[in-house]
């Protein structure tokens, strides 16, 4: 019988990886190599903020509307979503670290973001408006 | 009968909440809003790294062994996890964006930075020894 | 008479102030609250990342366009000043710390800059272009 | 008789290089390509951030007395200098596009700071304490 190695995702996508799956797989990423002991908050956070700036990278001299046909483009998309991975594997080492539920985080902080922008009053609106 | 708000995130935590449900959940509140429009890879990615930024302004003067006491901290955990939850969002809109699949490219990543970081060699080093 | 206390800068603008005389600026507002046992490369790098983002937060939703306007509107200029002013202040703490010469430090970098993007080649391109 | 190119920034230190030296340099260097088109506040603040992230990287993981003995290192310093000057290179290019004057914003800044934070009381604390 063969068992299923714990560390290997499941090569699933969205609609049927939960959060706790991509929290696993990352965790024994992490596990494997004995990497918890760097796994500060305060490291995290700084890695999380590396590789969103190496997201950026991407757009940085691009017109807002470029950048656009720059996520649609083929021969980018590739390298753009390894950035964004990059930057989902220290978001859930951060919780795995933190022993946060991420999901719970998230729906609290929509219900809090729907009472702080009303829907009526911000439609349309970035809140940037002159 | 009772039909639920599709805006709604599901009342689910990480082990049951899929990452689809978390993308659906914050298209909605984005969609309510009109907030498409603003929407951009490039404004996206740069709120990404403001909210990244929040976040470790958190551990900012901390030793990295404070920022784990920091972490726990039952005053401090839910400003963290408010924090952690804006990055997950502006992260969940970008991918949504995109059209992109986020656990995918998670396990893409993983399975690339298997190869770059061998366990073996890696084990409980950082690469950013002298 | 009347010593002036070497804490406070001269009360000059960027045509007679020398980079020094903002170092000892800074400097000297450091070491009046005790703070240089702060001031750790890691931790001024990462106050640094911190001020940048609150900087782009003035420009988060506008259009590359309206970012210019939103420069030269009056009652933004002060605020925007201010973030930079954070960034500097960092900025200079951090070649305080590590006793480098910025000066000398941005000519060589210039220097080897215009190696890597020769004038004829790049004239008028970002090197982002498709 | 020769004379010197205005682009070339003087080979002086910061004892001696006034902000403006600086500024003219790196305006000269922007002018030499063309490239005052890209140098919109937006995508300034936004380069910025992204160096400051690459600064950041040479502190990731390291602890914070680790990041003194490796802002001491000598085969480091070299590499560190060069992320520094990258990041006042922006900073400069932003004060350039925006026409402001950084000597005073900063020193208007560090009189606010003198309010926000009476030496006397913040002494010794970094304001993050428990």
């Amino acid at each position: 019988m063969v068992r299923r190695k714990k560390s290997l995702p499941r090569p699933v996508g969205d609609e049927a990886a939960t959060v706790a799956d991509l929290r696993r797989a990352v965790q024994a990423f992490v596990d494997e190599r004995d990497w918890r002991q760097f796994h500060t908050p305060k490291n995290l956070a700084m890695s999380l903020a590396i590789e969103a700036a190496e997201l950026m990278e991407h757009f940085q001299w691009l017109d807002v509307a470029e950048s656009v046909a720059r996520g649609r483009d083929p021969s980018c998309r590739d390298q753009i979503a390894e950035e964004i991975a990059d930057v989902c594997c220290y978001l859930l080492s951060l919780v795995n670290a933190l022993e946060l539920d991420l999901s719970q985080a998230v729906r609290a902080k929509l219900v809090k973001n729907a009472c702080k922008y009303p829907a009526d009053e911000f439609r349309g609106k970035s809140g940037q408006e002159e």
